[in-house]
């Protein structure tokens, strides 16, 4: 049996990395979450669920000392959830804090474990037209403090594996989506004004930002799917892109979603959701990870916007 | 008359700059320090130094709106003082924590200003044989806590640009000394045993860690013009190397010291100076920073080592 540690397991990816993990009977999981267990017991026992802040480094040497695990995929990260001077201090420190006491925690206990360090594509940021699609060469350029943070998790993950040859593994997922996922998120958001607008509840108008902004999506499942064949896969020291490799524009993700509610919309573009520093298109190359893993995406756009639809649904 | 702000002015670098700057009829200087304003009144009126936690996100929108600078060069940032887990937690959240606050402070109270991010060579870590000498190209592997975090204030001042378009620079300087270099560097640490070995304090025995690792030295009144040019030429948003050009091991540098202090030493290997996850070689290629400002370093290495042994001759 495998000891399995997943951070950050009550978000919308956590739950369900921990719905296909607890299916494997060699994998003994175990979790952590910042809010109750109880977010987290319709998938496994509550004892096996801590609930702690990962900043806090003694709370982190003791779970590591006492779960003493075989992988730990570090799914926890704190993301922008207003735009106030404090929230984005505390998402560069928390992200790089909590990063810090899982690996020197695993340093000190746990140093033949192998860690999933879930990085982003947000971290490329400002890509130019010449360097798409992305791979794992193209320059960091991050443009809002949650992809800064998660630069500094990677290059701090990075410095682990060089300073002491730890057993860690660097992924940097591509946009993705599924039921569970925030109204935050583009599809979700689009998703639920759909329904909304299907079951009569606002008036036939689609608020949107952008409709070019081109990006690449990708499955939740899949995407887990990609998480798991990391840990058995994956080269030590090395950093990955995963994502499916095909772009869409938000225009084109609003048809498919028309043709799924079988409803005509009009279309506003809401100025307030028009991001500055925006990039127009971000879509990945991740022929490193499919020729290490065997990866490949299963499900198509189509078919992942019919489950955030549904999911919306039934809300 | 230009008003600029110097953060971490009573550091070993810090009051090298306040020195120079000082000399300027034309720049209205004020610093921050984290110890007492005494360590700087020296050089300049008490009543422009203020003494502050840069971490305190309240404490430094205060000091911006107040100082409205022109100019801030940002030389704060916590080194590794020990090796304990909380040491280098602190480390990396707080150098992200003040950077984030001073960019965001300019942001909201002084958009026109300049901001000369001090970054470091550190950022480069473990550079291959191939890629000497090292330009702005060079791919960035953190080998410490005290490199990720100078990487993530680094990337941090990269967004501001990106994101809002501030008039940021970055410098990554190479190895400097000069008087008040703590003997925690290798420079000074060898120059005081010299002295000591002289004074007949110590036993004629040098204490050192590896004597084949090759650095490239800049004397810091080279370097502290290197900042203030960067300020007057550099271009917004880019990065530059700045550094002397030229390698040179620490066994040279116990040749050189050996003439200038007189006398013969037994080299001593002390393992526990040895530097675990070391780079053998780090030189620099500042084609790109010299190109721009047209700065050239004026002193040799020799005269550097003459200044830091007279220095501690006279402590």
């Amino acid at each position: 049996m495998k000891r399995v540690l997943v951070t950050g397991a009550s978000g919308f990816v956590g739950k369900h990395l921990i719905e296909k993990l607890v299916l494997s009977p060699d994998l003994d999981i175990f979790a952590t979450v910042y809010s109750s267990p109880e977010s987290l017991s319709q998938f496994m026992p509550t004892d096996k669920i801590f609930s702690l802040d990962l900043t806090e480094s003694d709370k982190v040497l003791e779970l590591v000392q006492s779960v003493r695990p075989d992988i730990i995929y570090n799914l926890a990260a704190l993301s922008i959830v207003q735009n106030s001077v404090e929230n984005a201090k505390n998402v560069l420190t928390s992200n790089i804090a909590l990063q810090y006491n899982l690996l020197e925690s695993m340093r000190l206990h746990a140093p033949y474990c192998r860690f999933i360090a879930i990085c982003s594509a947000n971290e490329y940021g400002l890509v130019k037209e010449s360097d798409l699609p992305i791979d794992e060469l193209t320059p960091l350029m991050p443009l809002n403090p949650y992809a800064t943070s998660k630069v500094a998790q990677d290059m701090l993950a990075l410095q682990y594996y060089l300073a002491y040859d730890l057993d860690i593994v660097r992924l940097r997922p591509f946009n993705h989506t599924g039921s569970g996922q925030s109204i935050d998120f583009i599809i979700p958001s689009l998703a639920k004004q759909f329904v909304d607008i299907k079951a009569g509840r606002i008036a036939p108008k689609l608020l949107v930002g952008n409709l070019e902004t081109v990006r690449d999506f990708t499955d939740v499942s899949d995407m887990v799917s990609a998480y798991s064949l990391a840990a058995d896969k994956c080269v030590k020291g090395e950093v990955y892109n995963v994502g499916f490799g095909k772009g869409i524009s938000v225009r084109e993700i609003i048809a498919l979603l028309s043709e799924i509610a079988g409803i005509e919309v009009e279309v506003v573009v809401d100025k307030a959701r028009v991001r500055r520093s925006d990039v127009p298109t971000l879509v990945s190359d991740s022929t490193k990870f499919r020729q290490t893993t065997g990866w490949a995406p299963t499900i198509k756009l189509k078919e992942t916007l019919s489950h955030v639809y549904n999911y919306w649904l039934t809300k």
